[in-house]
């Protein structure tokens, strides 16, 4: 079955690597010469105002595929829409005009929720389009696969820089005790690789806070105070999204006001600094909040050269899927071994992954609570292997964008 | 005259490259091999207590000098003490016990304080010790030098870290505007950096606000708004210090609680939360704030190679410099030229740089207080150049402690 016209989009929040995955799709289409190779600027959003390029335009050789795995955040732009019932008929509309045969969706949970629909609609009304989803999402949170491209990279920063911080943070004599704060709303995978900063070299955080477990603003406290006696200087890492067990968030405690997104997620922040200020009151020692911020998933100068490879194959994947007929699907990694890595992928049932969320195994989280098994850090190790190095123009690193400034 | 036993301090807050002036003291004493050479643990506070390490002890080859360079913060920890007449005694004991012929001091201005002061009384009472001062500050605020090592390495961080956050920023199709904040109490230095993201790949920065120039609210609001509704989406980079022309600081709009460090320097934070607070109620848009935070003094994995070797030729010359028998000095920088960038090393009277600090120079800031001008970015680009790639062990870049873990 002849792949045809391609068109791919990239939608959700990005990541470092999600453009490594563009690099996949596109390049593996490109050189089965079976058609054009579309892009739809900012996702489903932009196609549905007829919003698209063709990649070759823009893509124009080998280096600029390097230059595109270097760059981080969506490349073709990105959207939160959720496709709706009312919707398909605009898009199939618009991708029987540019003669698609295959349509690419890089992207996180709503993302394959899209795929979804829109491959079950194709089916409905018994179009060739074949529709398959390319996972990514710094959250790691997708069900069934190991792994989800974008996790590897933002690990590696999490892991980098928290070395970086504890460094910083143990120089003077006096105690400093500080609070970092890592993203990740209700899966705990992202605050999981502070447990990467321990080794050789590095203690380590002192304590590590998951929203898989209920939090105890007493407990902790207590537990800090603990340490604090103990061992002065701390580092602790907070997920964002860290909350009592009756549900309420740590953020939610200081913020004037909620805001919410598209899709009806109330956007989180401030828990490194409300924990903070308790602390400094309790303890009577200056105490810092630090939050990784946007920097977790935009870092692509830190990118995890595993994270970058298998985002690519993931693109590449669907696209020879794809030319294979299949549609509705998903590329999955599945782990044959850790020592040595080996990681496979495969494609998977769509309707099996779309809106399942996957959180981090209770029995990885253990000192009640406040630590990490040797498992979870076994398991996330060769995540974050390798580097590739960025291409250095002027002293920082050289990104490809959609048009030039 | 001999050198004799040295003894080497780090003082202030760390910067990526500080040691890396403490390889260049450590290895050009070592090499000339006139004695032992001490580190101070937390500098002149431990000192006092006694604390130091014959420092071949920890650094036993060339491969844990090039470690010690690719390691941020300081490795012999730091203090924020001020000495004082009475400690003068007390100090030239223990270096006397010691039979220390050299005092080396990596610090900022309240360092090079330090090194007049006891300079001072060395002279007063015959001692032969001779006192140097080797400049390290992210803030870049020491006069007479053309810059300072720790510097290039933030303003390298500030600018790739700024490059990565507005592809980021950039990626949906509504608009957000996002705050960044960026350290400099007094001195816009460090926001100054943001002018670097700037290229032909990247659109840079929108605004960006130094404290050198008084800020008004109201006129920052009515150019947010005059801009977001050109163009949508808006990265502006704020320094922490900006305060409006009767010395209020932003932050403290904010903040409930004033934090005074040991030096009686306000402890600031939460400028771009507040500002990214006042814009989302103002533009009715999504906002957000970041901070760089210490980061931007630690990410010694993207430090640029151009401040590490200054650095290390800053310490270096120190030595050199003290063997030559000169005392109540400071390294500083002279700029020969920018294009070829050539600079040049030489000691300076440690008298006329103490307690002076140095601002951005008022005509680099141009369209009324929102920019940069050309000539700024010129006197910046060369300080950023070239990379260091740091030892990478298990996915993380390798450091070298004072203690193994």
């Amino acid at each position: 079955m002849a792949l045809g016209n391609i068109i791919v989009g990239q939608s959700g929040g990005p990541t470092s690597v999600i453009n490594s995955s563009l690099a996949g799709v596109f390049k593996t289409a490109l050189d089965m010469k079976e058609g054009k190779v579309y892009g739809m600027l900012n996702g489903i959003d932009g196609l549905l105002h007829h919003q698209y390029i063709d990649m070759t335009e823009r893509i124009k050789n080998d280096l600029d595929v390097e230059l595109l795995k270097r760059t981080p955040s969506s490349f073709l732009g990105s959207c939160r829409r959720k496709v709706k019932p009312e919707d398909y008929e605009d898009i199939f509309k618009i991708l029987n005009e540019l003669e698609i045969g295959s349509f690419f969706y890089i992207g996180g949970n709503d993302s394959m929720d899209t795929i979804k629909q829109l491959s079950e609609y194709g089916n409905k009304i018994g179009s060739p389009i074949r529709f398959m989803g390319v996972p990514k999402t710094i959250d790691n949170d997708l069900a069934v696969t190991d792994h989800t491209p974008g996790y590897g990279s933002a690990a590696k920063y999490i892991g980098a820089t928290l070395k970086e911080v504890i460094r910083d943070g143990l120089v003077y004599s006096h105690a400093t005790v500080s609070v970092v704060e890592i993203m990740g709303r209700d899966a705990g995978w992202l605050t999981l690789a502070a447990s990467l900063a321990k080794g050789e070299d590095c203690e380590g955080v002192d304590l590590i806070y998951l929203p898989e477990v209920p939090f105890d603003i007493d407990k902790f406290v207590a537990k800090v105070k603990e340490l604090h006696e103990k061992k002065g200087s701390l580092v602790i890492a907070v997920s964002e999204g860290i909350h009592t067990a009756d549900g309420k968030y740590i953020c939610e405690m200081a913020a004037s006001d909620r805001m919410v997104d598209s899709f009806g997620h109330v956007a989180l922040s401030g828990t490194a600094t409300y924990l903070s200020n308790l602390l400094a009151g309790e303890l009577g020692c200056k105490t810092r909040a630090i939050e990784f911020s946007t920097m977790q998933r935009c870092a692509n100068h830190l990118a995890s050269l595993t994270d970058i490879n298998e985002a690519y194959a993931a693109g590449a994947m669907a696209v020879e899927a794809a030319a294979k007929g299949e549609t509705g699907k998903v590329v999955i990694f599945k782990r044959v071994s850790t020592e040595p890595y080996i990681m496979t992928t495969e494609t998977y049932d769509v309707n099996a992954i779309a809106n399942e969320v996957k959180n981090v195994p209770l029995e990885w989280i253990i000192n009640d609570g406040t630590g990490i098994s040797d498992e979870a850090v076994k398991y996330l190790r060769p995540l974050i292997a390798g580097e590739l190095q960025p291409v250095m123009v002027n002293g920082l690193p050289r990104h490809i964008t959609v048009k030039d400034c």
